[in-house]
């Protein structure tokens, strides 16, 4: 068994998922930055409370001359210097969304150009962060109306921009004449800017004739109020702005390939959209591994990072890293210097408390020996049973943060035995 | 579309295959040789006609001083030089075989240590080489013993090669004091060398224990002579013997990195031996182009090679090439600068007229636009035709080799757009 190249994986893997927290993520965007003027901090979303105490950890009272932090119900933890909290409906806006966004528009009135926004951004913002220009009724009436006629989430976004005054830009452009800083805390794959909590601060890609195309298309009831502001342009330009996107996966597999680095092996990251069958890519993985254990001129570090699909065909229990993991074994059976590690960076790999699996040559032999078909344990979509019985599981308990898998495959060449 | 992508794909493609041609991979593999002594060729297996063809041409009468081509009925293509041709049995040996065999032992005798003997090995070779040390009844005998009891494939060569005068690395100790160049052509991915021909030219790692206990694991009926056959010991060591495997997908994939380098790709081979579902390896794919796409600082081929498995749903018309491309271009769907090309080797991608499948971001776009959903395609295997709807199959013909399948994808980096 290849005890320290395991050891490495793991420390790889937890190493990866800790600089994606969010506190570590807003404190890194943070490192070694100067603020001329004041900063002003607006923290939204559903981790606004994490990323604005790690700003403050970082920052300090020197620095924040004011601030707001809006999240959802129960999501505040404490006090946090001078800084006002404030707790609204999520997934549903009401009122208090309202009144919280209003609060946070009044903060950044008169300031200077040498003035920072500093706006923390992280999953729920769209309904946390909303100060409708028309009445809360009649943006759920066009809501309704637009989910009930099939429109794509494209289409909704392009009309729902129009009808706020801190969507699609509108809050950047509110913040002028001084500067912003938005910390970005992506947990979706491939996500786009503009879609990130309706992208308040990004410059909008869809237009006015665009939205009056739409509301015609499927006949939108719209009141007068709304017709008008349809056919009001979304900042197309937002140069004061300079965004940071932070704990993505992307940056998850940024940070894997950086630690294996320090450890010594030659990073290579493969993608960070994995997006194909877990075991399918177990076995692609596999095969890549073996090519480096006959090639490589040094020990090499394979990373892959995004979310794979389960096929269910069984009523097992195991997760995809875990099926990832386990069919990567059968490829690798009997070859030493290779170990392959896949975990979700919440921690929670399907409904099993581990947060992924883990294997080497050894694994498949071990399960041989106990009579343990591998192909049949996918079948029944039970890799947590089988990896259980070689050592093969990940635990890190829940994590605090979610930006999708990272696999990492360590491979020490033949050279190197 | 991206035409030049594209032909550069197909240009790599062909020249990888061109490269594992028989006659290209005996040419190179004699390139630049010189040979002391006298040079005796010994061409055994299904392609030994060609090899020792391309052998002819490459040193001619000056260097070949005798020889003989052992090979399978009606694959002798006409005279070559001196060479003497001889056809025989496959896949079921024969009296010919035999006496073929017994004239290339005679042709290897008294030779000197500045002779070499060339070595021509293709696949067939284990029956239209064989010189048995029982009688050929007692052969097929004690073969259809070893099958009927469920001896495994390494069981039954472990006995067979100690009834053998030329297999387990016998050959090659008759050839002494001479040297051997052995030049051996590979179609079966990840075969091991003392299973090609049943390595008459490379040492034997089964020993005459092992073939004792077999003996008796079965209970096999064997004569006097047999028996003590099993307790002769095949040759262990054999430094006398240089050894270059050529026309394997290794060789494939390498020549494809190559001709990529050549025309400005710097070239990263993925894997020699992908195995897993076709259209998951094409998913699989495009995130890693995709991934290149976004971050490559050059030009960049990703080469993989081996044989893919299709998953058999439908009743349409594909193969697993044309699977692996089709799926990739849903992955890569509108994304500029990514070309996706996977090809058989021998020119016949499952039961159709095309070698494999091209695909580039617009293959996707121009599917949907002719309302064809590569997703139902996929579930009825019926990537030809949906590949014939946007110029996506690549047609060689065939192509006279077969090393397995070679996938190139090709992206040109957003800073070289």
């Amino acid at each position: 068994m290849e005890k320290k190249m395991r050891q490495d994986a793991e420390t790889i893997i937890r190493s990866a998922i800790h600089s994606c927290l969010p506190d570590e993520a807003v404190k890194r965007a943070l490192a070694e930055r100067s603020f001329p003027g004041k900063v002003i901090l607006v923290a939204i979303g559903k981790a606004a409370w994490r990323m604005a105490a790690a700003a403050w950890d970082t920052l300090g009272a020197n620095e924040i001359d004011r601030g707001i932090v809006l999240t959802k119900y129960g999501h505040i933890g404490g006090p946090i210097g001078n800084l006002e909290l404030h707790e609204a409906g999520h997934p549903v806006l009401d009122e208090a969304t309202v009144t919280g966004t209003e609060r946070a528009l009044e903060l950044i009135e008169g300031l200077e150009p040498e003035d920072t926004v500093l706006f923390l951004v992280s999953g729920g913002g769209s309904a946390l962060f909303e100060r409708p220009l028309v009445p809360l009724e009649e943006l759920a009436d066009i809501n309704r109306q637009l989910l009930a006629c099939g429109a794509s989430i494209g289409e909704i976004n392009t009309i729902r921009k129009r009808l706020s005054a801190v969507k699609g830009g509108r809050f950047a452009e509110q913040c002028q004449p001084a500067k912003i800083l938005a910390v970005i805390l992506s947990d979706v794959v491939g996500d786009r800017l503009d879609v990130i909590a309706s992208g308040p601060a990004v410059p909008d890609a869809s237009t006015a004739a665009e939205a009056e195309k739409i509301a015609a298309k499927y006949g939108l009831k719209l009141s007068k109020a709304a017709k008008a502001l349809l056919k009001e342009e979304t900042p197309k330009k937002l140069d004061h702005v300079e965004t940071v996107v932070t704990g993505s996966v992307s940056e998850l597999c940024r940070a894997a390939a950086l630690e294996a680095e320090k450890m010594g092996y030659r990073p290579m990251i493969l993608t960070d959209s994995l997006g194909c069958q877990a075991k399918e890519a177990g076995a692609f993985l596999g095969a890549c591994a073996c090519y480096q254990r006959a090639h490589a001129a040094e020990p090499t570090a394979l990373i892959a990072g995004g979310e794979t699909v389960v096929e269910l065909t069984g009523n097992g229990l195991g997760g995809r890293n875990q099926e990832l993991a386990l069919a990567a074994s059968e490829v690798i059976k009997g070859i030493e210097g290779i170990v392959i590690a896949s975990a979700g960076s919440d921690g929670t790999d399907g409904p099993t408390d581990a947060a992924g699996g883990i294997a080497d040559g050894s694994t498949a032999e071990i399960l041989e020996k106990q009579g343990i078909s591998i192909s049949q344990v996918l079948k029944e979509n039970d890799a947590y049973h089988a990896l259980k019985c070689c050592d093969g599981l990940l635990i890190t308990g829940p994590t605090g943060t979610n930006v999708n898998d990272v696999v990492t495959v360590l491979i020490r060449p033949k050279g190197f035995d």
